[in-house]
């Protein structure tokens, strides 16, 4: 049994059902009927209005949230782990004509006020140096942490403090939400959130983000954006139609929901070795080369991470029964 | 009827199937058992080691190929009424940090190698002005002419005597291909092209397009480049087997026969009324506003071309007993 | 004696006396006592609180005003025989990171409202098109024509209707001013001008142009894009005292009215011949191969215009006296 | 007296009076005659031939150099406190239209082959990440530090092996190479440098900079990059004459020499408050606040350094004399 990582996990049936349902002439672009339900439909779930836009990737989402941010001689304040360092091959860096991640560390990928503070303290004010003008935090982050509404707002208003627009890449938003318990409201706009990648596609989606605004210029600036990258699908209708599917009956909370009770069960077997509390879909754990064999024997797949080291992500279709036998085999080492 | 675009139209069932067949957990990105197939099968398509990679919007496709030909500083000779200068937002000015589209003109958007030669003769050999370090065509053209293989060869003998890099853009490259009755190796590496975009939404794909080098150092830059710009899809293997789909059992020419085949049925019945021939999907014909409206109320929907004429796309599904109401409605005008 | 370019010619001894005069230990970058009194002094001249930058070239001056003024996916409104279309090498695209110049044509190349209210007007408002954010002119023009503040007047006000920027290209500024015959203040801020190009470096200077601006968000980005480019002089002085003396006494008016002088003269001469009116400091006339070599013999250089044509460009050190004796040669052709 | 950066130091008589000679009609841009002679000289002082381009500062020769090495998705290897990171404003980032600084750790700023060879070791060979593709160290160090050619011969070697460009910055090169003994060819091309950016200004010049390289692809396109950005100064005789006459005599180690040999005495008199050794012009030692006023109510200016040290620079037109009140109140501290 895989547990890689949830993006190369299955489409959830309901998903590809709307794609296929999708199958009708329609206009091109994002003028079909799906793609212009999107937006109603975002709005209620954020109990504001709001601005949509389907996307592909997690990267280009992000990318474009923060290319409506910051000019290409401003820096955007980031984990020194976040996927938009390590993980999107530069993209923030091209998408923004130069502007510079600002790295700040943190225990678990985890932004604090006071390190962002510090890093935004380090920087001289003068030309010489890369102003930040952005902060943006993952949410659930790298390690599987979850910052709470009330964390991502103590953030929100030292941005606004500082002038700084707020991006939060949320890859994992729909498993930080199951985990945090609170309403997407609470953990975006109304703790001063500008613009959120919601990520969908390692939640049974296939291939559609949702970048939302909480900001009309950035959305405006956004829309052309996506279009000059390439990223405006011709028949956006197929994109829509699962970013309408994962909403309908709340199926992406229900996914996060049984990927986020997977990686609890593992959580729990592993005990001691756990690097990080377990608050989402992923597993950091201590493990000896000769203790990573002995489960990848048993037919367990997963990441080393390091030496000594491995995750495990969970994912929708791990239901417990699944990854009982996991947390046996990890129980028993 | 709709004959608005290609873009609009339908997804084919055996790509519909092909998508749903692929819901298997797999490595991700590009590291799956279709992505990895992908090159094989169109390097036998193209009798010669090609190098592939899958691409949602043909925008992208061709931006990516430019960036791999030109640097900030240099400039693309294209017609210039190309889907690069008028319908992609500038991507290839974002894409390229700044190169230029060198403008030529030419009788249904198509370039001769004279023009080409007068565009190129036109810039002073010197720092302060943009040099030319691209041609960019497009086949079939905007007007729906096809360029024969020698056509493309003569302008590619001229590319490699200036030294710079040739680019098809090729989103009705099937259309073009099933018209000019040639392989597609002759009407491109053989003829000096050395990046192809190889549509494949305007003939029955979702959201794939390929984008095809025959020049490795290029191919090297173009895969990073995907990643940097958000175009790696975490879950490729729904775009790879889109292609796939459409390569088997030579279904990409097939859907383009049927579209032509269309498109010729009503270029017939439009008669002088043509603007340009009827060489691949796309009919220009002259259209007073009351012709026009003529038509829609019989049911037919298509785009005006300026305010004496109008556009008309054929598509895969239209078949020719489809189209005949519209043909007969256009000859009784 | 050459009329090649006022690019080529001497620096004003009055400028290099500034610049010798500037060379005293002092803080580094714009924080020395020269630079900090540019402010105050242009605000002088322009009757209103302006901000000023000093800056190597025209083609910097000119790429990095655009770049405040327009985001890469959207484009800038000017001829199609610009200096920063024809001579820039490309550098709007690169500062911008891809933003395209919309071309538009008349005659001297000079705008009018109505060429710029057909640009405008041929571009569709979605996404897939560059939406023009800015409009730049260049007074005098490329072919020595100079407009006039009610001229000016008039596509600012365009301008504004249109909610875009207006950038002035005022490589040769004082020309204008001296040919028209209007205040600085008239010519481009009470006229709707956002940023002035305004050119010292062909009037006398050495290696200074300044950058004004009469919107501060804009002068506010391009401090920082100035050192982002490293346009920004570690020993500034010597740049802020080129324009102090420029300034000094109104030296940039007498060099200009020197040179337009000269030009008019020389206009005279060349009488039936000249292309376009003498306004400025350029005299464009029609010239066969034979009369130009003619002109050579006699030790006069200027650069061809075409085959059957010449450019012949005056300068503050081209006193009457000088070029009498060309426009002798010129009367006897 | 003031000792805060070599920025604000005077322009040396000689080069002031070859500003002045200088002053004559010419060809326009690098086509005058000064700028002619200087690849002969500059090729004669490197023993073989190099491309030479002046350039206005030292952010600019840096920016365009890395932007001849490196692609919007590759990365340059710098150490964490080098100027290119810390103090050009995101220079880099901007040229290169995205690439990405990989920040490596070493004392005084100094880059060992361990460190570097561990910074190339920590990127996973995917597109994930931004892959290496140049090195770029600074000699003299932020930090008053000097690589002797064998170390940066290790370097060049470990860059060769790696397949990644080498670049100097070489604000300091004049003091480097005083300090090291060797030759410029020893310590760049025979060591594996392939572009230099060779310091002027902070040694005695006003405005212009040596971009050196001794790789010709990459020369022949930072040839259009000066001129993209702006750059290419219209009356290029006068940065041209600057640099002839620093080489002329051997100007340049005459201004390195002195600087040096001020800083090195002002070193022996701080002793054990020294935080590096004195190899260059620049002293760093600790100096509590109560010091610091003391020296400088004695009329000594100077840079803090954090909360307990403080940064002198001494320049060409400090000599020993000039320094010897500085030595002795810091001694007497």
């Amino acid at each position: 049994m895989r547990f890689f990582s949830d993006n190369a996990a299955l489409v959830h049936p309901k998903v590809m059902a709307a794609i296929a349902a999708a199958n009708h002439v329609d206009n091109a672009y994002d003028g079909d009927r799906w793609s212009k339900r999107l937006e109603q439909v975002f709005s209620d779930l954020f109990e504001r209005q709001v601005r949509c836009l389907w996307i592909a990737t997690g990267t280009a989402a992000n990318a474009i949230a923060l290319s409506a941010m910051v000019r290409p001689y401003q820096g955007i304040v980031c984990h020194e782990e976040a996927h938009i360092e390590m993980d999107e091959a530069g993209a923030p860096g091209f998408y923004t004509g130069g502007a510079k991640l600002l790295l700040t560390p943190g225990a678990g990928a985890k932004l604090t006020p006071a390190a962002v503070q510090g890093r935004l303290s380090s920087i001289r004010g003068d030309v010489h140096q890369v102003q930040a003008a952005a902060l943006s935090v993952t949410n659930a982050t790298e390690y599987g942490l979850v910052y709470s509404a009330d964390e991502v707002a103590a953030l929100g208003a030292l941005a606004r403090r500082h002038n700084i627009s707020f991006h939060m890449d949320g890859a994992r938003f729909a498993n930080a939400i199951v985990s945090a318990g609170c309403s997407p409201a609470d953990m975006t706009w109304r703790s001063g959130v500008d613009a959120l990648s919601f990520g969908f596609v390692k939640n049974g989606g296939m291939n559609a983000e949702a970048l939302i605004f909480f900001n009309d210029p950035m959305a405006d600036m956004a829309q052309y954006q996506r279009k000059q990258a390439g990223h405006l699908f011709s028949k956006g209708r197929f994109a829509a139609a699962q970013l309408l599917a994962m909403l309908d009956g709340d199926l992406w909370l229900h996914n996060a929901r049984a990927a986020n009770a997977a990686a609890a069960l593992i959580g729990e077997a592993a005990g001691e070795r756990l690097l990080y509390p377990v608050e989402a879909n992923e597993v950091f754990l201590r493990l000896t080369a000769a203790e990573a064999a002995t489960l990848r024997t048993a037919g367990f797949d997963f990441y080393d991470w390091g030496d000594e080291a491995a995750r495990i992500v969970t994912s929708w279709h791990h239901d417990v029964d699944d990854v009982r036998p996991l947390a046996s085999a990890i129980a028993a080492l």
